[in-house]
C-alpha cells in the first residue's frame, strides 16, 4: 500500500546563501515539488487540477523544523504522504533526507484549503477526496512534525 | 516602551505565481527583512553580528499562517517581535499587514540558533542577549501564532 | 528635464550564495523594481496598466553586465532609464550602483513587448507611448550597455 | 563528439508569475542547472571545482532571448554548450526547449570569470581548460545568441 511518494530534487547553486547551506524559504518549494509528485503517483496532474476542475489548493499553513542544513549540489529525496484528507482541506507531512547517508535534514507539514478560480472555499471533487483519503496516514504511526 | 518593530516591503512582480497571489514561501523572506530591520533598530547591524561577533542565527523552525493573500504591487507591514530570548536560541513572532485597510494577511514565527561560523551552537553574546530580553513581548499579552 | 529614475533596494540574506555575493539573477528582479518605479514615477501604476488597459509589458530580452559583486545588506540604487520606445516594443536601461561609495556595479537593458491577456501583441495606447518617448535617451549620450 | 549536453528540468509553481507563465529571471536558473550538468558529464564536479581547486566560475555577463514563454509543469530541455574557453573565461550557450513538441522558448549565453575565493582573477587550471576546449563549438556553426 503507497503511503508516501518520494522524489528526487538536487540542490541548485542559486538556493544556497552566504551562510554556506541552503536558504530555508527553499524548503517550501522543494515540498511544493513532493505534493505534485504524489499527486501524480496518484493519477492526478495538479496542472489539470486547476483548469479543468476548478479547484485550487491553496496554502493556509506552513511548518518546518530544519534538523541539519542542505548543502549545495546534495541530492535530497522528499519524501511526501498525506496526514490528513477532509471536504475542503489537505494536510500534507514531509521529510526531507539527504540521499547520501539518509540523513534526516527536516520535516514539515503544510495545510491546504481548496478553491475555485475566484478564490472561494469549496470541496475537492470527489475523485481527488476518494484518492486522498486512501493514501492518509493512520494518526499513530506518524513520525512527522 | 519598544515592543516591536514595523517595516514596510513592497510585493514585487517576480514573488507572485499563477493563481494571481504571492507565492507562500516568500513570505518567509519577508520575515527575514523583518528581523534584521528589527536588530537594526535595536542598534545591531546583523552582518557585523557574522562577521565581528561570529555569531549566525540559524533558522531551526519556522511556522507561517496565511489568513488572506497578498498581491502585486501592495504595500506590507512586516511587524516583528521577539517572544522568546534564551542563552542559545531566539524566537521570533511575525504579523503581515496590508497598509492600505490594515487587514492582518499572515502570523508567523521563526526559531533561531545561535552558531559560530563553523556551525556549533554558541550562547548568544551578552550585549545581544539582554537587548532581546528587553524586548521579549510577555506571554499572556501575545496574538502570534 | 527627467531622464532616468532612481530607486532604492537593501540586498536581503535570501539573495545572497554560498560564494558571499548577491546570486545573479536577483539582479534581473532589482530591475523589474526599476521600470515598475520609473512608471510610477511618470503617473503610472503598471498593476492597472495590466487590469485597466490590458496591456501587459512581456519580457523579451535581458542583459545584464556584472561590474563589481552586491553584498548583503548594502543599499543599491537602481538607476532606469528608457532607451528606447517604439509602438510595441520598449526597451529599459539599468545602472546598478553601490550607495556608500556610487561604484558601479552593473548595468543591463531589458526588451519589453506589449501584449494583451491572451498573449497577442498590441500597440501601447497612446498615453503611455507619449510619456516614454519624452523620457527616451538620445542615443549618444548613453551610457548603457 | 560532444558538442552539448542536455539537461531536463520540470517547471515548479514557484517559478510562474501572475502573468501565469514563467518568471524571466528563473531561466538564468536552469542556466546555471545545464552548464553544472555539462561540467558533470565533463567528469568536473563544480562543488569541488571551488572546494579542491579554488576555482570559482564567477558570473560577469548574461544574455537571454525568450521566444515563447516557458508554462507550469512543462518538461523542458536545457542544452548547454561552450561558446569561448580562454585562460581566465568561458562562455557557454543555452537553447531551452520544450520537449512535448521541441520548440525553441529561449537561448542565450552567459560569461563567466575564473576566480579564487578571496575573488581574485585566475587562469582556470589545465585540466579545466582542456576539457573546456575540446568542447568549444566552432564559430560557424552555432546557432547561439
Amino acid at each position: 500500500m503507497l503511503t508516501h511518494h518520494d522524489v528526487t530534487v538536487r540542490v541548485r547553486y542559486a538556493e544556497t546563501d552566504q551562510m554556506g547551506v541552503v536558504y530555508h524559504s527553499n524548503y517550501l518549494i522543494w515540498f511544493e515539488v513532493g505534493r505534485v509528485e504524489l499527486m501524480r503517483a496518484l493519477g492526478f496532474d495538479y496542472k489539470l487540477m486547476e483548469t479543468k476542475d476548478d479547484t485550487f489548493i491553496v496554502v493556509a499553513d506552513v511548518h518546518c523544523r530544519y534538523h541539519h542544513p542542505a548543502r549545495y549540489d546534495e541530492l535530497l529525496t522528499v519524501r511526501t504522504s498525506i496526514l490528513e484528507a477532509k471536504n475542503r482541506t489537505l494536510k500534507f507531512g514531509y521529510e526531507l533526507l539527504r540521499q547520501s547517508d539518509s540523513k534526516l535534514l527536516a520535516t514539515g507539514h503544510t495545510i491546504h484549503v481548496a478553491c475555485d478560480r475566484a478564490g472561494h472555499v469549496k470541496h475537492f471533487p470527489d475523485k481527488y477526496k476518494q484518492a486522498f483519503l486512501k493514501l492518509v496516514v493512520p494518526n499513530d504511526s506518524r513520525s512527522h512534525a
